[in-house]
C-alpha cells in the first residue's frame, strides 16, 4: 500500500512532466510548412527528453518493483529525484529555442547529472532498506551503467562550452545505452 | 502489479493530453456571443480529438485487460504510442486555428497514422508475449478495423492536399467506426 | 479491475480540471494589494467551480462505489461526462474575467446543465447494468436532487439574460444543495 | 477502496500542483547566463514550495495510511485542504516575481496558514471517525508540531509587513521542521 502510493504519485508527476513538455511546441500561426521549420529543434529536444523521462519511468518501475518495503527517507529521496526531473521541461525548451547553444546544453547536462545522482541515492537507500532480500542488490551489482552515465554527463557539461553538438551526441548516446530496459532486474525477477 | 503501473501511467498521460487540449480554447476578452465565433473551429477540433483520445483510452483499456503479462518491450511500445498521442493537442490546435487548412489537416492525419501504427505494434507485442493465452489473439483476429483505419488515414493525408474538408470527413468517419467499443474483446472476456 | 481503471482515469481528468483552473489566476505584476483587486471575480468563480468539480468527484465516487460491473456503454457515458466537465475551466475564466456578465453566465449554466444530463445518463446506464443488485437503484430512487438541479440550471440560463447576479445565486444555491454528500448511498452502503 | 480513491485523487492534484509551479520558470530568450539571473528568485520560491507540497504529500500519506475508514465529511475536508494547496503555485510565483516583497510574502503565509488549518481539520475528522482504533490518535498526540506551525505562520504574516526577509526565514524554518517525516506515526505503524 505504502509503495503503491509512492508509485502512483511518481507516475502522476512523470506523466505531467512528459506531457507539459509538448506545450512548448507552440502552434504556428500560419498553415504552411514554413511555420513548422522553427519548431524542428524544439521537436528534437522534445523527443530526446521524452525518451529520458521514459527511461526514468521504466527504471523507476523496475526499481520499485523489487523494493519490498519503503521508509520516510526513501519517500524524500524519491521527491528529490522528481524535483530534478521536474526541471527537464525547462532545460528542454531552453536548448530547443536556442538551437542547442552552449550554455543551455551545459545546463541540460547539469539537470541530467543531478537526476542521475538523485536516482542513485534512491537506489542505494532502497537497497540499504531491503538488505535481506538481496534481489535488487544483486541486479544492480556495481551499477556500471549508472556510474558511466554520471561520467558521460560530466564530460558533456564541459564539452558543451567548446563543441556543443558533441555534448548533444553524448546525451543521445547515454539515452541509447539506457533504452535497453534494465534486463538485469527483469531477468532476476523472472527467475525468482 | 507491473501491469497496474503501466495502466496508471498511461491513464495519467491520456488524462493530461485530453485536458490540456481544452487550454487552447482561449477565453474571449469580450462578454458577447461574437467572442465565441472564432472559437467554433477550435471547439470542433477539440471534440474530434477528445473522441480520438477517448477511443484510444477505451481500446487500450480492453487491450491491457486481456494482457496477462508484460515485458520491457511492451513498456517501450506503450511509451511509443503515448509519444504520438502527445502530439495530438498540437495538431488539434493547428487545424482549429487555421480553419482546417490543407497542411495542418495533412499533419493531423500523420499523427493519427503514427498513433495507429504504434497501437498495432503494441498489440502485436502483447499477443506475442501472451501467446499461450490466446484470448486477445482470438479477439483481435485479422484486425480488419485497425488495418482499415491505417488505409483511411493514408488516403486522408493525400486527399488533404486537394480537398481538405473531405479528409476531415474521413477522420470523422474513422472515429465513428471506432466509437463502437471493441465488443469482440468484451464478448470473449465475458464468455471466459 | 475494469472499474478501477475507469475510476483512475476519471480521477486524473478531474484532478487536472480542478488544478488548471487556478492557472487563470494570473500572477499580478505589482507587489501591492491593488494588484489583487482585479483577481477577485476570477477567484470567486474559481471557488464556485472548485466546489462543483468537488461535488462531481464526490458523487462520482459514490456512484462508482455501488456499481458492481461496468460495460462499454458506461465507459463512453463516463467520457461524455468528463467532456462537459472539461469545459468548466473555460466558462469559469469567462465569467470571472467579465465580472459575471450576462452571456458568460448563460454559458456557465449551459455547461453545468450538459454535465448534469451527462451524469444522469451515466447513472441510468449503471443502474440498468447492475439491475439485480438494486443497491444503487434504491439509493438514487426518483433522483429528486438531480431533476431539481436540471430545472434550476435551466431557469438560471434564462434568468442570466435579464438579471445575471440572480442566476449566479442559483448556481451557488445548487452547489450548496449538493455540498451535503449523497448520504442516501452512503447510508445504504453502510447498512449493506 | 473508498480510501484508495481519495488517495489517488489527492495524489493527482498534488502531482499537478507540484509540476505546474515549474511552468513559472519561463524559458529565457537568450542563451547566456545573464538570462538565468532574473529566474533565481523564481527558482528559490519554487524550491521552497516544492518542499512544502512534498511535506504535505508525505504527511497526507502517513495520515491516510493509519485511517481505517473515511466518510463524506472527510472527503470534503480533504478537498478543502487541496483547495488551499492549489493556491500555492499562485503565491509562489507572486513572491518569486517580486523578489519576496512584503505583500506577496504576507499572502504566501496566509495560504500556508489556511492549508495548515485545513490539514488539522482533516486530521481531527479522521481521528474522530476512527476513534476506536487509536493508532493515529496516539501518533498525533497533542500535535505540537502542527500547533507550532500555525503560530509561526501567524508571526511570519505580521512580520512580512516590516521585515520581509525574516518571514522568509520563518517559512524556511517551518519547512525544515517538517522535513523530518512524521516518524511518530511511522514508528507506531511499524510496532503495530
Amino acid at each position: 500500500m505504502t509503495k503503491g502510493r509512492l508509485e502512483a504519485f511518481s507516475d502522476g508527476v512523470l506523466a505531467i512532466i512528459i506531457t507539459i513538455m509538448v506545450l512548448e511546441l507552440k502552434v504556428p500561426h500560419t498553415a504552411d510548412l514554413s511555420g513548422l521549420r522553427p519548431l524542428i529543434p524544439v521537436f528534437l529536444s522534445y523527443v530526446l527528453s521524452f525518451i529520458y523521462i521514459g527511461i526514468y519511468w521504466n527504471n523507476h518501475h523496475h526499481l520499485l518493483h523489487t523494493a519490498g518495503k519503503i521508509n520516510g527517507k526513501i519517500l524524500w529521496a524519491n521527491l528529490h529525484l522528481l524535483f530534478w526531473l521536474s526541471l527537464v521541461p525547462f532545460v528542454t525548451s531552453w536548448i530547443g529555442e536556442n538551437h542547442f547553444a552552449s550554455i543551455p546544453m551545459l545546463f541540460y547536462g547539469v539537470v541530467l547529472l543531478m537526476a542521475g545522482f538523485a536516482y542513485s541515492i534512491l537506489q542505494n537507500l532502497i537497497i540499504a532498506h531491503n538488505g535481506r532480500d538481496s534481489l535488487l542488490s544483486k541486479a544492480v551489482g556495481y551499477d556500471l551503467k549508472g556510474k558511466l552515465s554520471i561520467g558521460l554527463y560530466l564530460s558533456a557539461i564541459i564539452i558543451a562550452l567548446y563543441v556543443e553538438w558533441f555534448s548533444g551526441l553524448i546525451y543521445i548516446g547515454v539515452a541509447i545505452m539506457w533504452l535497453i530496459p534494465d534486463t538485469r532486474i527483469e531477468r532476476l525477477v523472472d527467475k525468482d
